[in-house]
């Protein structure tokens, strides 16, 4: 793969470098942006890889400039990176006039529905395009490379890992969306973009993806009580008792006063890098 | 001092509380903003103090989402300040047009000319208003008090210690426009502000302070040599030739590759607060 990348932006950070890019995605036809934080130790050997999948109304700079993550990656020598979370100007009627849906909401899944499948497919993007992007361009280290995310990302990372296995050695969430068939997100997603077929829905759903039978490395996930969006729209507690049902390993923290957004996400994103350093040492 | 403070916003962050206000300022006579770090410490006993002055074009929001300053302030148990960097909707003929001058752009000066005179009084804000709002209603330490800033804000930091001598006991910045009298920034906020009187102006300028004969407490300076303000706006080595001319300890570290942004500043957060909690002990 040679795809031209364009740099925005470079700025060195703890030793390290912060960059942002757009390239010409093939999966989804449009312009497509990512971050990438090399640390200094990618000058001399290939590294971890860590991709981290943003929330609802985020882009690619939401996590490099908000969760301090540069700090630990500098540390530990992790290369982090993140995307958009949708394709943007994509012609669509209505694109961006919902939070909730088509731009800055691609819900990492690949639409089946129209007018969304001719340009949603950030699981292809990510799984596929982005991910052997960054191990042919950049320090990447192919046999450990991990992914975590933060609420509809925490949702992608669950889902990504469940659905692609082998291709992410080490998992993590903060407050994701656990199980998207019972909330109101996740329903209204899942009509939009893949219509009304249950089976389809189940497929996308991290909780009924445990329950079917798929499994994950040791999970860590980082839940705020204090955190709005809980009790409606996480539905953590069904994802927790799936892991039970399954034995699948999961440490779930739950945090008084912490709530849904970046200072929550700063306080732990220390423990997460180190757990994922753990996973793919 | 009973003003009525507004909390905006508070999120739990390190196991303490970021928050935002807004109030009504009897200096300024309008609503401003500002943001308060209380680290876990402040529950039992008052904690030494760190104002941060923010550059041109931020808010009371900036610092305290990109700086990763509260992971430090936790451990040490400091406060962080952060304020609006000018007063907003003035009504002021042009106020928002050029990003250099008004909105996001009020130097931490009074200024003395028309139409700016009005509100533009960011000094006596910060120096005696939320100076005072602070030692009033929160928990903060009234003999462990220091300031800090960036760009703007690191002139800001510099010139309102160096006119208010003991106001503020521990002193540092990030890339300061450190002598304004000799660049495009400074000149042009002078002479909006201050109008045409070269003795005010001075009055104003660090390095002139500092060759007048004004002293600050040891000074820890850091800055990026890919700055692409260095040279034009900012003036270091006219700051640095007066701080040795007249004995002032100055540690000033320049540092390959890093430029003006906060991925520079989040690298040399922590050195500044150790210096702060050091120089307060």
């Amino acid at each position: 793969m040679t795809a031209h990348l364009e740099i925005r932006s470079t700025h060195r950070c703890f030793s390290g470098t912060q960059s942002f890019y757009q390239h010409t995605s093939e999966i989804i036809g449009l312009p497509m942006r990512f971050s990438v934080y090399q640390p200094p130790q990618a000058q001399e050997k290939k590294v971890p890889v860590l991709f981290f999948l943003a929330g609802l109304t985020c882009t690619e700079e939401t996590f490099m400039i908000k969760a301090g993550a540069q700090r630990v990656a500098s540390q530990l020598g992790m290369m982090l990176v993140s995307m958009d979370t949708s394709p943007r100007q994509t012609g669509i009627d209505g694109e961006a006039d919902d939070w909730e849906i088509g731009a800055g909401a691609g819900f990492y899944l690949d639409a089946t529905e129209t007018p969304w499948s001719s340009y949603f497919r950030m699981e292809s993007y990510v799984t596929k395009e982005l991910y052997q992007l960054i191990l042919s361009q950049f320090p990447a280290d192919q046999e450990r490379i991990g992914i975590f995310g933060h609420s509809m990302g925490g949702h992608g990372a669950l889902t990504l890992a469940l659905r692609n296995p082998g291709l992410y050695r080490s998992v993590s969430a903060f407050a994701p969306i656990a199980a998207p068939l019972h909330c109101p997100w996740g329903q209204k997603a899942f009509h939009h973009f893949l219509g009304n077929l249950p089976q389809s829905w189940r497929e996308h759903d991290a909780t009924a993806l445990i329950e079917a039978g798929y499994q994950l490395p040791a999970l860590l996930v980082d839940q705020g009580l204090n955190d709005p969006f809980l009790n409606e729209q996480l539905h953590l507690d069904r994802f927790e008792a799936a892991c039970q049902l399954k034995g699948q390993p999961l440490n779930l923290r739950r945090h008084e006063g912490y709530d849904h957004g970046y200072y929550f996400i700063s306080t732990f994103i220390a423990d997460h890098l180190h757990h994922h350093y753990n996973q793919l040492a």
